[in-house]
């Protein structure tokens, strides 16, 4: 951030008077700029024993497996926002059920929060930031090919909450990698 | 917003190619500034059989009760967040535990995250956003003068909860009042 967005003067990083962290505040208008984390939403959704898994067209980690998520966006509540991601991703229809896991990502400003979800129907198909839309048995899911840590712990903790029948909400930090991950896409 | 913050030029508010959503574009540099909704976090300390209410020196609903709780900050988790509001809102120091409420509030762009938290000692005191800063009992609760919906709901699914001794994870959605509210400070 160079200018403000009110009155296109240049801004400063400084803490304002009264405030604890350096803040973008515009040396014209004085206007304050906070920055805030963004929330991702999305859901694992499920049909008979399998779940719908989408192969990413874009980047990030284009070419590797996802489940449909995405950035909230204003005006939806979360689940609102889970389906619209699923519609995008996978064209596919879901009726959301509980939050599943909550992931803090602190070095990326981002809230992972997904959902269980019921398929409505079978009519799925990839959106145009998907490759493939596949729906997966827990033996079929490619661990060494999953896009993103949250979505790889998610999954993990899914099949075993379903082996032992038993549900419950996953809250966690996923913290930066030591190294930056190298995985190819297959 | 009607500039752009990166390079100052006038920015349009239209749906750019590919996208469903209008946004704000820059008309020179094409930059897309995306806007979000933001979450607010905080807790319900508890100290014996009271929780720890802060009464609001700020607009909005100056004058009235409120949880401690404010918007995550970028490079925090959750619970980060909701420790720092507490210190900051009541110079109080607390164990956060399990997530306990999420509300959507669509029409504001936010999603309300509240944990339940243990208070470590009796020093707590005002902050510079609090008037006043109490240990309250369930009776000593001020029903008629509580802040936000979000936090009635909570104080209330957090009682009703702790009579039955089972605590579970509330989500819900505040619509937007049919009348705006007109609540007095007491």
């Amino acid at each position: 951030m160079k200018f403000c967005s009110h009155c296109a003067a240049a801004v400063s990083h400084k803490i304002p008077p009264g405030d604890s962290l350096p803040r973008y505040v515009c040396d014209h208008c004085q206007t304050i700029h906070y920055q805030n984390p963004r929330m991702v939403v999305g859901c694992i959704p499920q049909w008979e024993d399998k779940i719908l898994m989408c192969r990413r067209a874009i980047e990030p980690r284009y070419g590797l497996w996802t489940l449909p998520a995405g950035y909230m966006e204003n005006g939806e509540t979360l689940a609102d926002g889970a389906a619209r991601e699923t519609m995008e991703e996978a064209c596919a229809r879901v009726k959301v059920g509980p939050l599943y896991t909550v992931y803090n990502i602190p070095h990326v400003n981002q809230v992972y929060l997904l959902f269980r979800a019921q398929l409505l129907d079978l009519n799925f198909r990839p959106g145009t930031e998907s490759l493939e839309t596949q729906l997966m048995t827990e033996a079929e899911i490619p661990w060494e090919h999953i896009a993103f840590a949250t979505i790889r712990e998610t999954l993990k903790h899914f099949f075993a909450d379903r082996a032992r029948q038993q549900f419950e909400l996953h809250v966690g930090t996923i913290e930066r990698p030591a190294q930056p991950m190298k995985i190819e896409p297959r």
